[in-house]
């Protein structure tokens, strides 16, 4: 388990955590083992394709019987990287920002948003989710003392790649984007943007051709 | 074009999402022609899957030369559904669904909620983001009488289930569910769930195996 293959799909991670989901919904409900098919149902997945997925990180289950639930869970904590905490900044405290930094599936889920930054004096030095939003200015020297390796991004979409700019170069190797446009940033950071038109996008398309 | 293929991967559809983000940026910045290289650029594609992408939908590009923008972004668009416009209602006006319904995004790509409902007396009534927020009780009426296909979930995630039970027996055949729970609902029944701690585990798997 230690040598890991170098290229597993991100759509497997992306499923692994999906799978992540159903296992922590079913041991809280009492159910021990899984099968391939059940762990699947309602993602939109395979159960071959979940077999498939958790094969690149070593054998799991037992044929003809299913996946032990706890162990399945832990196991996939641990490839995801959640089995320790990891603090996180957000930067933006307009609605969409707010309404993050008052979110209780991070905390539940090993993240801590650490500090809360805004460029609107306004805004600054009010506590919003328990936090003291602190000037932007203060931004790369947070990231710094704190070694800081994740933030999200939820500034307006104009202000989105300066911010991103000013975070790697703090030293942040990770960025949630929220801000409705296309970033650039260097190869070696890890960019991932959430955008609620293209959320209902891919869902239009099935309705559509129903 | 009419006759299309019956089994277009998921993820297909996702990254003609993608793809229309860079396209539009790229129209709009005044660029004619794209190779499949540059469309994925920064999105952990290739151009060889891109290519591959729209080669389900027909032949779009010139080899050696690329894509016209425009012409591409116009097809995506039809393919994707949004060369008409979609009525979304949201449920749960909470932090979250506020700022969703403040998001200016929706609307840009062809959504517009028309309808927001919540179950608390003290909110009903109330206008936000131009909307007088209605009871759910209303629910599945103006679903009925707005022939409503889209909706989109943003209630504690205790009520998460119900709610998905009540707007799919209303008419709803597509769900956007930001609840951070899982939702059993009819097989027929699109649902895409985003989970914000979601898109941070499969963001810091990578920052764990740099």
């Amino acid at each position: 388990m230690k040598k890991r293959p170098k290229h597993i799909p991100e759509e497997t991670i992306r499923r692994l955590s999906l799978y992540l989901r159903t296992l922590r919904f079913m041991e809280k409900s009492g159910v021990q083992v899984i099968s391939s098919e059940r762990l699947t149902r309602h993602l939109h997945v395979t159960g071959a394709q979940a077999r498939k997925d958790l094969t690149y990180f070593g054998s799991f289950g037992q044929p003809g019987v299913g996946y032990n639930i706890h162990r399945l869970r832990t196991k996939i904590e641990g490839i995801l990287g959640l089995d320790r905490k990891w603090n996180v900044i957000l930067v933006g405290c307009g609605k969409l920002g707010t309404a993050l930094l008052a979110y209780p599936g991070f905390r539940r889920f090993g993240f801590k948003i650490t500090a809360a930054f805004d460029n609107n004096p306004a805004k600054v030095g009010r506590v919003i989710g328990g936090l003291t939003v602190l000037p932007n200015r203060e931004m790369e020297d947070f990231i710094r003392k704190n070694s800081v390796k994740v933030a999200i991004v939820t500034v307006p979409a104009e202000a989105a790649q300066e911010i991103a700019r000013r975070l790697v170069r703090g030293g942040v190797s990770a960025i949630l984007n929220f801000a409705p446009r296309y970033l650039s940033i260097p190869e070696n950071i890890r960019i991932k943007s959430v955008d609620m038109a293209m959320e209902l996008e891919s869902l239009v398309y099935y309705l559509k051709n129903q």
